[in-house]
């Protein structure tokens, strides 16, 4: 196939493409964002740009007018290559992100602004093979029979009827977009295609079809939206394979540390718009960076399953999030219809399909349904127990037969935000923590044996357990001990786990007392909602067959420090399971079988949500929960100092 | 409900709208066309308009750039209105019609452009009330319980569950442009709401969702989208009352009397979207005249249904039909799908629905299987015939248990096209001629009795019967006779129908030698492709049950008359049933009945096509058809002069 130089400017970026490609797939495999809402078909008018030099092929379309025609103004999606070219993309014609005046764009991006990082998951038994290989989008080769006298359907029923020769697809859809293109398509590709089929909830629709076969490029994408973390996973849809996985925080954290602020902000003038923004910024960062490391173009990603908790799917396309803090908590939907990924403002293939992971309530969302999904607690015959460490920390109590969810505000702390020297769980975050009882020297690990730059959640679970053990801090979190580690500042007490001289960035690592209280709290949120819902169940902790521990903890958590610590319930270590991000492996799950989103829905309906502050007890358990590890001694009978 | 006064510049128009109508639908109900390609889903971006004062709630949209917000720039489609407003449409915000170059206009509108006409139908024996009354679109009040802490289900979900317990609708979809307006619409409007429901092939759409009960206003369009005409439709979905009925000539004639050269042209630069929006204006004129005249509104105007050859819907929809006039002759589509108008830039509620009538092969269209769908001859036990007579005239023969189809290329003269004084049969058109043996006087009846403006189709028959009885033209069709009525130009003789003093134009009406001639190729067509199917099925014409005679006649067609010229087989006049637009018919019913809507699918997968070209002796056929009635007399036993 002859191939063409297409020069883009002012980005100065150039990329080798095929004849008959689009500017916009152009443009898009060069990771440069143009503006495409519609998805390329022609009718949002937004993706215009000016072929400075070079042949191409452009379809009529009523949105250029005849003084932009004269000025080589085309639209990208609906322009073909048809030599070497130079393009230039006017600022309107690109992604939002650029729209932003510099003002905003620095508000947003100062300080909570970081690059998306790999992060390491933790190798769980992961339940992938338990439904049947049936991805989210699907490409078939078809080498259809040419059309003759005898053989004259038309074009489009031509695909579709070799299409059901390969499957059953009950209701088949397709767009005007794909019939536009088709009759010359199939006559310059010698009626030899590749059809991407994408699942629409209940319905198969043609996403996309293209020239000659391309099966082995199908990509996809599981996202968890998490109020302060985003996780991406970049996955083979053929071998099933992670391609990639990344994390960076929210950039909507700018405007708030948890959903209760995000939802305020978004009812202020232009807010939903910029929450919206930071979260698509934030998701297409990851999206760019995991294609450009590992190669892929984005025109192969055809679809995308979102996992979030419900005003994070809110925000994410651009639904108010209002009602969901008022009375009665009603959001605007739990359960969304499946679209494309440009409607939401995702860029992938512009034609690729979004689903996003039905949830349950306000407060609980699709990425407890994932958690629930990936766990596997909802097939298992003893009541068992699932905690979700985030900002919005969640836990569901149940089995085969039932599932009661609930949710905690826990913040951000245990993701490493909002505190002294948080970090995510990647390369060169403290993981681990020794502290020796006579000098407060620290032995610590990192993730990725780098030298450290901050400490992350399973770090800081070590480090408080370390420093109980050591008498440094008291039940109440105090800093009760001396020496050279620790120091009094005007904001109270801290202690240094780190030196200068010791970390990668030259900075000092310390957790402060105002740190500890942070930590305090989060953890009391957790324990104390998992014990009244125990409670509220008629259960005894004893009861409970199984704990799985999800968070965003990288590759490692220690069940007895966070025992120690009284952030889980002191219980025999072996009913522990330690399962990593479970709402991103559920979103993956989903990604690939359409067995798994059906089983997503079905859960969604099953779970029953329990609202926390309408139990009476719910602030004396939240109380007596922030100590070190509780008030009450006799809860924690194997927890010794 | 408190209402507000919109003024739109410079269209100088303004109209009263409630609080919280978009923009968009208050210019829509003022019958201005402003650009909305994506349906009002906040997209597409080209419904940009000024509020050059008054008070708007302009919903978050990446779209606008803060300059433009600014400058009181708002999507039309996101923005509700507060108070009176005065609103400037751009020039680049309008529908494409006004996007045209002055000369693209002229060359468009001149001579051919007129004004839609009210038309008469004739009133057949209706097959409406054969299906079950389930129209294209529907409309369902609901008064939603309101949420409680103990009834929690998302606003959705609400809307669903209520829906569900009034019908069964397997699969249900709606897009993100409702969901969004979802949450602040039930609240606003005390959860008191109107859904209209569409048909999507095999789904159901949400396609809108509105304050109150709007029931009572649910309207919906079917059209017949011919080569020279188009006729529209506008139905009272509730009551199943036509409303009003108007045609006119179809603006593509500017770029070639019939198909082939219409696709001929499309190859040229720019062809494809001038056809395009040459129809859609056309179809666009009729629509607002209809709207207008009858006071309904375009807002509540939610379906349309065309039918039309296969050549017209591609042009209709932009698909390039290149490959129709190319061996093996395939189109790109024959069954359509669903989609929005507004993708076609068809200008009703901006979120309606079009459905186009399937067609059979390049040259047998939807408006064949509309005709088959409302003669009934589907049904039929003896074979019988179904005549279509339009530019490109259709012929189908079967029963219950087989259909075939042909095409026969007539021209356009017995539209009134082509011809020096044709006009469609609509008011003022000569519909029967009498003329006295011994002076050549003329007598005449027009349609709703005005003065003559000129002849239709039937009037054309009529006068051609009436100048072989008298002489005047032989059965070559030469004017053979002389006196004051008949002179000599340059181009041949011609035969004075009515003289300036009695027409209401003041010009003269004539039939020349050359229209004659047209005429009889249009009747040589007609029969010779009839004969031929005949034939091809070894069958004889007197073993034929039923002939029905379709096409835009008006109220009236002389079978006697039709007879004699050779138009149609000399048979028992029993046997004759002229049905006027049995396509605009079946569009209709199409519209109103979703088992319909299965019938015509049913029906275009059962048709068979019959190549008249492939045929030995359709030249031989049509050559000795190109006399007045017939070259073989003994086929016409019954036709004396």
């Amino acid at each position: 196939m002859q191939k063409f130089k297409v020069s883009f400017s002012p980005d100065n970026k150039s990329i080798q493409v095929e004849k008959d490609k689009t500017i916009l797939s152009a443009a898009i495999s060069a990771g440069i964002y143009v503006n495409s809402t519609c998805g390329g078909d022609g009718v949002c008018g937004r993706c215009k740009v000016k072929v400075k030099s070079g042949e191409v092929n452009s379809q009529a379309s009523g949105i250029i007018t005849a003084e932009e025609r004269k000025n080589n103004i085309h639209l990208a999606c609906l322009t073909t290559i048809h030599s070497d070219l130079e393009v230039e993309i006017p600022a309107n014609s690109r992604l939002n992100f650029d729209k932003l005046t510099p003002d905003e764009l620095e508000e947003r991006l100062g300080g909570l602004y970081s690059k998306a990082e790999d992060i390491q998951l933790i190798k769980t038994n992961s339940q992938d093979g338990v439904f049947k290989h049936s991805p989210f989008a699907t490409k078939l080769y078809l080498e259809l029979p040419k059309p003759t006298l005898n053989d004259s359907v038309s074009d489009l029923e031509r695909v579709v009827r070799s299409l059901r020769t390969l499957g059953k697809f009950p209701v088949m859809q397709t767009g005007i977009f794909n019939i536009r293109q088709l009759g010359e398509l199939l006559r310059d590709s010698d009626w030899k295609i590749t059809v991407t089929l994408g699942l629409r909830n209940d319905t198969v629709e043609i996403v996309l079809v293209e020239s000659g076969n391309t099966t082995s490029k199908n990509f996809g994408l599981s996202f968890d939206i998490g109020t302060t973390t985003i996780s991406g996973q970049l996955v083979d849809l053929n071998s099933k394979k992670i391609i990639g996985t990344k994390a960076t925080y929210n950039q909507q954290a700018a405007f708030g540390s948890d959903v209760i602020t995000r939802i305020i902000y978004a009812g202020q003038a232009d807010g939903l718009e910029k929450l919206h923004l930071a979260v698509t910024d934030t998701m297409n960062q990851i999206i760019r960076d995991l294609s450009l490391e590992h190669n892929i173009d984005l025109n192969d990603v055809n679809c995308i399953v979102c996992s979030g908790n419900t005003t994070m799917i809110h925000l994410l396309l651009s639904v108010d999030p209002a009602p969901i803090r008022k009375t009665p908590y009603v959001p605007t939907a739990n359960f969304l219809p499946v679209m494309r990924a440009a409607e939401a403002g995702i860029n992938i293939n512009p034609r690729g399909l979004l689903s996003c992971v039905p949830g349950v309530s306000s407060y609980v969302g699709g990425d407890t349904t994932a958690g629930i999904l990936s766990s596997g607690i909802y097939k298992l015959e003893q009541p068992s127990i699932l905690i979700d460490i985030g900002t919005n920390g969640e836990i569901v109590l149940g089995n085969r037969d039932f599932l009661v969810a609930c949710a905690a505000s826990a913040g951000p702390a245990f993701e490493g935000s909002g505190v002294t020297s948080g970090m995510r769980a990647s390369s060169g975050a403290i993981q681990k923590v020794e502290i020796n009882k006579k000098d407060f020297n620290v032995k610590f690990s990192t993730i990725a044996d780098k030298l450290p730059r901050g400490i992350c959640g399973s770090g800081y679970i070590g480090l408080l357990a370390a420093m109980l053990e050591t008498g440094i801090i008291d039940k109440s979190g105090k800093i009760k001990a001396t020496g050279s580690r620790i120091r009094q500042t005007d904001s109270g007490k801290e202690f240094v786990v780190c030196f200068k001289n010791e970390t990668e960035t030259g900075l000092e690592i310390v957790i402060t007392e105002a740190d500890i209280e942070n930590l305090k709290r989060s953890k009391g949120a957790i324990y104390s909602a998992t014990a009244i819902l125990v409670k509220h169940l008629g259960l005894e902790f004893s009861s409970i067959a199984k704990i799985f521990i999800a968070g965003g903890f990288g590759t490692y958590l220690d069940i007895d420090k966070a025992i120690k610590i009284g952030l889980l319930p002191d219980l025999e270590r072996s009913k522990f399971v330690f399962i990593g991000n479970s709402a991103l492996a559920g979103a993956r799950q989903i990604l690939l079988s359409d067995e798994a989103m059906s089983m997503a829905d079905s859960l969604a309906s099953k779970i029953t949500y329990f609202e926390l502050s309408v139990d009476p007890d719910y602030m004396d358990e939240y109380s007596q929960a922030l100590f070190f590890p509780h008030t009450d001694l006799k809860k924690f009978p194997n927890v010794k100092f």
